[in-house]
C-alpha cells in the first residue's frame, strides 16, 4: 500500500513524541543495562554503526566520553571484515547500532568484538534481530516498524538511547527533569513546519549544500546532510566547524549554500562566528536553531537535547524539499532499507 | 618572493622522494621511539589531528589497529576544549599530528592527554614547536620548510611516519624491502603528470565532486577531496565506499562526478563494484589506480604504500586544475598556513 509522496515518512515522523516518551520512560532500565555490562576499569568504548545510525553514534561518542571519561572510538569495521585483523577488545564497551539489526558488517563486527572480550550492547529496533541475539545486552528502541527508507523515528530513538546510555554511566545533564520535556519539545517542532518550507524554497534548484556544527550538534549536521541528500539527491556534506576551517572554507567564495546549526552553550560562539566569516567570504550561510535566523527550535533546554530537535528539523526539510522537487521521499532513487556492505 | 602560480607547491611536491628517503632511513629510530612510550598493556590509541594531518591519521588508524590489535580512537578535541571534560587517558598511546606544531587546539589536547596519563607522541615538521615540547616523544618529519598553503610533502611524510609507527608496534607489511622502494615509486608518479592533466580537464567547469575509497585508501580519498577543494574551490567530499552506499549514493542519478581509488588487495573488489554500480545509476565515475582507467600508480607494491602514491596523484590533480582555472594554488582564497580553532 502506498499513499501520497512521503506519507509514510511523514507518519513515522509524527510518531516521534510518543515513541520517545515510551523509550525515555525506560531510562532506569537502560541505565541498568549499560551498568551491567560496563567493564571496570574501562579501557575504551567502541561504537559500530553506519549511515544515520553512525550520526547518532557521533553524538553518542561525545556523551559517552563525557560520561565515562575514557576515549571513545568509532570502529573501522573493515579492519576486521576486509583485512581480517583480530582486534582485542577486552576491557572495552562496544555499542553497535543498526535499525534493522541485520546489516551484515555491523553484525559481524559485534560478534568479533564479543569473541575477543568486548562487552557488547546492541541498539536496534528489532530485539529479535541477529545483532540483538549476538550481543551481551540489548537496548530495544521499540520505535515500531519503519517503512520509509529515510530513517526518522529510529534516529531520534537512537539519539535518545545514546543519551540514556551515557547518563547511565555518568551525568551528562540528561536527568529526569530534562528527559520529561523531550516529547513535548519534539511535538512543538513538529507542529511548526513552516520554517522547513522556507528552507526548502531556499534550496530548490541548488546543486550542493554544506551543513556545519560543532560539538554535540556535529552529528546532527551530518545527519541533516544525509537526510537531505538521500531524499532529494542534493549533493550535501556535513562538516564540523573546525574541519571546515581547514581548507573547505575556500569554497565559500563560490556562493556555497551553508546551513549551520547552533544551540546556546559553549560550542555556539564558534559556529556563529563561522557563519559571519562564511558570509564575508561570499557563502550563502544560514544559521539554524534558537540563536539563528532560520529553523528555530526551543532554546531553553540543555544542549544534550539539541541534536534531537535539530534532526527533526532536518527531517522536515528533507520531506518538504523532496515533495517540492516531485520526488517520493519514502522511496528515494535506488536505496533499500538494509544496506549490504 | 613569489613565482608563477603554484611554483612553491610544485617545488615542495618535487622534494618528496628525497624527504621520504630521509625519513624512511630513520625507521629503526622511529620504531624505537614508539616502543619507548607504548603502554603495556595498551588500553587504546588516540589520534589528535585536523585537516590533512587528520587524513594521514585516518590511514594511521587502520595501520595502528592492525599493529597493536587494540582500538584506535580519533579524538574529538572539543570534548575537552569546548566542554571541559577531563578524559582520563592513562594506558593510552596518544599521537598528535600537526605540520606546524602550533595549532592551539592540537597542542592543548596533547597537553591534557599527557596530564591525564596518556603516553604522547608528537608528529610534526617543527621539532622545536609547542607540540613537540609538550610531548613525551617526537617524530620529527624533517620535511623542510613548507610555504605553500596546501600541505604536500608534510602529508606524505605523515603517512610514512604512521606506517613507521605502526611497523614499530607490529608487522603491517612496511618492512625494509618495501620501504626502500617508496622514494622511487613516488618519483615514478611525479615524473608522469599527464594523467593528472587529463583529470583536470575532466573536472574543469564542474561544481561538485565525490571521492571514494575503502580501507587503507579511505584517508587518501579524504585528502584528495581536501586538496582539490582548498586549491580550486571545487566543492568536493570524500566518502568511504560503505558510507556512500548508506544514502549518498542517491546523488549518483544526477550525473555526479566520482573519483574512486583502489589498489590490488582485499578492499579493491568492493570499490570496483561500487564504480560499476555508480555508473549504472548515472554517475560519471572514474577509477584511479593500478586497477583503473585514470591516474595510474604502480600496482606491484603492498597496499600500505598505496595511500602515499594516491596522495601524490591528488596533489598533481589539484595543482593542474588550479592552474587551469587561473588560480594560485600556493595561496588559496582566504586560507592561512596555521588554523586557529
Amino acid at each position: 500500500m502506498t499513499g501520497s509522496p512521503g506519507s509514510r515518512m511523514a507518519a513515522e515522523m509524527a510518531e516521534q513524541p510518543q515513541r520517545l516518551a515510551a523509550l525515555l520512560d525506560r531510562a532506569e532500565e537502560i541505565a541498568a543495562t549499560v551498568r551491567g555490562v560496563l567493564p571496570d576499569p574501562l579501557a575504551a568504548t567502541v561504537l559500530v554503526a553506519r549511515g544515520s545510525s553512525d550520526h547518532a553514534a557521533t553524538v553518542g561518542a561525545y556523551l559517552l566520553e563525557m560520561a565515562t571519561r575514557r576515549p571513545v572510538a568509532s570502529a573501522s569495521p573493515s579492519v576486521q571484515t576486509v583485512y581480517g585483523s583480530d582486534t582485542d577488545l577486552s576491557g572495552c564497551l562496544v555499542v553497535a547500532v543498526s535499525q534493522s539489526g541485520r546489516t551484515p558488517e555491523i553484525v559481524t563486527s559485534l560478534e568479533r568484538a564479543r569473541a575477543t572480550g568486548g562487552r557488547t550492547v546492541a541498539v536496534t529496533n528489532d530485539a529479535a534481530s541477529p545483532l540483538a541475539q549476538a550481543a551481551d545486552a540489548v537496548v530495544a528502541l521499540e520505535a515500531g516498524d519503519e517503512q520509509a527508507v529515510p530513517a526518522t523515528k529510529t534516529v531520534t530513538a537512537q539519539l535518545a538511547a545514546f543519551a540514556l546510555l551515557a547518563q547511565g554511566c555518568g551525568d551528562v545533564g540528561f536527568g529526569a527533569e530534562v528527559r520529561d520535556r523531550v516529547p513535548d519539545l519534539v511535538e512543538e517542532v513538529l507542529a511548526d513546519p513552516d520554517p522547513a518550507d522556507e528552507i526548502a524554497t531556499w534550496l530548490t534548484g541548488r546543486k550542493r549544500l554544506a551543513t556545519v556544527a560543532r560539538g554535540l550538534l556535529y552529528g546532527a549536521a551530518a545527519e541533516t546532510a544525509l537526510k537531505i541528500e538521500e531524499t532529494t539527491s542534493l549533493f550535501t556534506t556535513g562538516y564540523s566547524a573546525a574541519d571546515l576551517r581547514h581548507g573547505p572554507i575556500a569554497v565559500a567564495s563560490t556562493g556555497l549554500p551553508v546551513l549551520a546549526l547552533a544551540h546556546p552553550g559553549p560550542a555556539a560562539a564558534e559556529v556563529t562566528e563561522l557563519v559571519d566569516d562564511l558570509r564575508e567570504r561570499g557563502a550563502d550561510a544560514r544559521l539554524a536553531g534558537p540563536l539563528g535566523d532560520v529553523l528555530p527550535w526551543p532554546g531553553d533546554v540543555p544542549e544534550v537535547v539539541a541534536p534531537l530537535l535539530a534532526v527533526v528539523r532536518a527531517q522536515q526539510v528533507a520531506l518538504a524539499l523532496a515533495r517540492r522537487l516531485g520526488l517520493d521521499p519514502d522511496s528515494p532513487v535506488g536505496l533499500a532499507k538494509v544496506t549490504h556492505t
